[in-house]
């Protein structure tokens, strides 16, 4: 892995396993990711508290990882994973931390498109 | 948006909008992704080129924005694509660049899990 383009994170890509849809996207250093290949659960690196975090140590919604892939250029992860606890991924309460439309299909509207 | 964490950038997440497959992960700066809403077709910043570069734009495998979501805490975009040209996403010619597996099941083990 190729922790040197972001001062020692990498991207980490947080997906269902099942539904496919992105969860959240979190950094990892290389210690963060040598316990989420040890544990299978999820952890991070967290840029405000300068510290690891296990994801759900607290709420219970800890996220186990079935598959880690690593993209072509070694300087990204991505986790397919199966939610845990009560299952909703974000902070807010929501499933997953992408709920918020940027723009629907046209760039000039303000009218976010439903999504389901 | 929120720039400020990564001196500029935000992690940029590709995926397929029809099959859900996440198929990069770039970067944007402020302009990246004005120009991403305002033409539709995904475009980053290259940390090494110091530049714009719209994918696809030598190669014809531009991708075409569907739907742009935001994170939670507005420093992360997701990019929902429809593939154009080709198709084929990463420069080593594989659909997605996530095509390697970094563990299986077993953090011990060496033999990657064929996916599909």
């Amino acid at each position: 892995m190729d922790f040197t383009k972001l001062n020692g994170l990498i991207p980490a890509v947080v997906q269902d396993a099942t539904t496919r849809e992105v969860l959240m996207v979190g950094f990892m250093n290389d210690e963060a990711l040598a316990t989420t290949r040890a544990t299978r659960f999820a952890t991070f690196f967290s840029r405000t508290r300068n510290m690891l975090w296990t994801k759900g140590e607290t709420s219970g919604n800890r996220l186990k990882v079935e598959r880690l892939l690593v993209d072509c250029d070694d300087d990204t992860v991505l986790l397919l994973v199966s939610r845990l606890g009560g299952g909703n991924v974000c902070h807010t309460g929501e499933r997953t931390c992408f709920f918020k439309e940027l723009d629907g299909e046209s760039p000039s509207s303000e009218v976010p498109e439903s999504s389901r």
